[in-house]
């Protein structure tokens, strides 16, 4: 009841919780003298009533399976896409919403080469990589206002699987 | 005269052009249990008077040493950040503008980890990875009026360096 496996990321899967940001089979465009492929605008963003678009680095600790999940959250004013700095696969978690908190999570690993975008008030796990260094570029809402929900599980899940 | 030296990116020296999106010494704030540094808000972005930001995927070709720089281009409408998603160097090439046409070139190379971001209207060449694979997260103005004026130099420049 408590342990969670590990699917690879599809869209349709994902699609409820955010956007895969990864290369299409074509590019929408090719630029630079047909040297490089442009695939257009890949998330829905939102920044909220007062904030605008930033980008940050988030720097973690990568983590190992089995991974223990004790802690979802959300941001109820704006989205959130992780891009990550390496080709490294991570560990994606996302819950649908249960009356204000978070359902039986979802576990998710990526492809080499795909980021990924939570819609706003989306519940889902920290950021966990799963190699290091777990280096990402953040494109979030920056503002002053409150942006985050969290819920701590009475009892943790166990989350399992292979890396790829 | 139409030789270019690739020297290590600075603040100093690309102050006038952009940002460059690196890990500061210590993050802004410790986050998730203080399993992560947040380093916040790294880029000065600009959309334009009738654009929104996104995100888009850019696979580019990798270039080799000495490169024959014959083009430049900017973006009248929006700033342009692009983030590798691996942790390659790449090569960065700006210049000053100088009555509507671009000035003598400037080259670059990154630090692995490091992205950058241009500011609207600043003169660059176009995306220049080194190493495969080169994929790029961008995050510019996401609109439909003309963002784009290219130069094509007379004679070209010839772009040389060390990678590392």
């Amino acid at each position: 009841m408590r342990d969670i496996s590990i699917h690879q990321l599809t869209h349709a899967d994902f699609a409820p919780f955010g956007d895969i940001i990864t290369l299409k089979g074509t590019p929408d465009k090719l630029i630079n003298q047909d040297l490089c492929g442009r695939h257009h605008d890949l998330a829905n963003m939102y920044f909220g009533p007062n904030g605008k678009a930033g980008i940050s680095l988030f720097d973690a600790e990568p983590r190992s399976l089995p991974y223990v999940l004790e802690l979802m959250e959300r941001h109820p004013e704006g989205s959130q896409a992780f891009l990550p700095m390496t080709q490294n696969p991570f560990l994606v978690i996302v819950a649908p919403d249960n009356d204000g908190v978070p359902g039986k999570p979802l576990a998710f690993r990526t492809a080499p080469g795909q980021g990924i975008n939570f819609y706003c008030n989306i519940w889902h796990g920290v950021l966990t990589p799963l190699f290091a260094p777990g280096l990402f570029a953040v494109v979030d809402r920056i503002g002053t206002s409150t942006n985050l929900e969290e819920y701590w599980f009475e009892k943790p899940f166990t989350v399992s699987g292979d890396l790829k």
